[in-house]
């Protein structure tokens, strides 16, 4: 079972992710975790270079999908194969919601390139932890911003639309209500899984 | 006027590219030349870890568009507009013989791909030189090999003959004996280029 986690920075995506792993655990999984960009040792290089230099967005695009393509082949895929539940800190909904949406080169384009980047890999679930822009800006105040961070709160409003957007369009994306209290975000999170489970 | 050099390496891109950078200084042209990948501060990082780090075929082909697209935004489509001449050692069409080709993912795919990443714009003329591939390997036998040269003759058959079949479908696509002498080599290129000129 591969899940991911979406939403702007701020929206409480990692803590979600760290409830539901223990949670999984708990309940005798194997998990693994996986954060992008990044996880591999390509991946890491690739995260300096969008983090910290100047690029055009199309780079930027072909840059994250590059760390995805060996994420996939190099960790994700074999871990499935192996049986782990593989929790994913953003995949490729980021794209599509920030490049896609945000920096406008199209949704359906994205969702293209993506195909081919993880070779038709994509979660069986999606947990969309949605906040108002200005909560999460406040949650956010006082950590040092990478130069995506950066782009304010206009580019944070379109991702969080495009983000909206996808959820219309599919089955497995769920949109999870993020201003409440964590555990109660996480008991949203945990009753989905538990239907799953039971299945 | 954008000029592509393309071919196996050792057939004889960089020692042409240069003959033609000077012809062209001499009849008073403005000469860019650009290489790939690399040729932006990004683009300098990408080729770092594409020589150097292990990689699956998608990521890399992924990075040599991202390289390929910052090149384009920042060096090519600026230069061409104030009226140089760009001379590029490898372009678009290396993706399409090496990824697409030799590492079989496909030419159309890979040439999909290069629209998104050039935004469209490509070489008015390629000059592709063609060498045996032995002829080829016995002349870099004694430089040191990256990543991609390492692959072997095989490899490079195939990336030969996907380049002869790009051959049969582009006009502006020049296929040039590149067994013969330096001089002899430029006075193909020389004789494309004056017809141009003086159109
Ligand atoms: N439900 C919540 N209510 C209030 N604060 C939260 C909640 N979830 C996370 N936070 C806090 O908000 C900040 C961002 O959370 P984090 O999980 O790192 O988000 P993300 O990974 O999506 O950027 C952290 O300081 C975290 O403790
Ligand atoms: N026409 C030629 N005949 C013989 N040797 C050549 C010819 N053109 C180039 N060389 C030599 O072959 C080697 C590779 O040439 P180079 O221009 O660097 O090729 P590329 O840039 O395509 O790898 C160099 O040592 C160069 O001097
Ligand atoms: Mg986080
Ligand atoms: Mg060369």
């Amino acid at each position: 079972m591969f899940i991911a986690f979406e939403g702007i920075d701020g929206s409480g995506k990692s803590t979600q992710l760290v409830l539901l792993e223990k949670y999984l655990i708990n309940r005798g999984k194997k998990v693994i975790k996986v954060r992008e960009p990044g996880g591999t040792i390509l991946g890491e290089k690739i995260r300096d270079l969008l983090l910290n230099f100047n690029m055009n967005k199309r780079s930027e695009l072909l840059l994250f999908l590059a760390s995805r393509a060996q994420l996939v082949e190099e960790v994700i895929r074999p871990s499935i194969e192996k049986g782990y539940f593989v929790l994913a800190d953003r995949f490729s909904d980021s794209s599509i919601a920030y490049q896609g949406g945000a920096r406008n080169l199209g949704k359906d384009l994205v969702e293209k390139l993506n195909i081919f980047a993880t070779n038709g890999i994509f979660p069986d679930i999606v947990f969309f932890i949605d906040i108002p822009v200005q909560m999460a800006v406040r949650r956010m105040k006082e950590k040092e911003k990478d130069r995506i961070e950066k782009e304010g709160e206009d580019f944070l409003e379109k991702v969080r639309t495009t983000y909206l957007h996808i959820a219309k369009s599919r089955k497995n994306f769920f949109v999870i209500d993020g201003t409440k209290d964590v555990d109660y975000v996480f008991s949203q999170i945990k009753r989905i899984i538990d239907t799953m489970l039971d299945h």
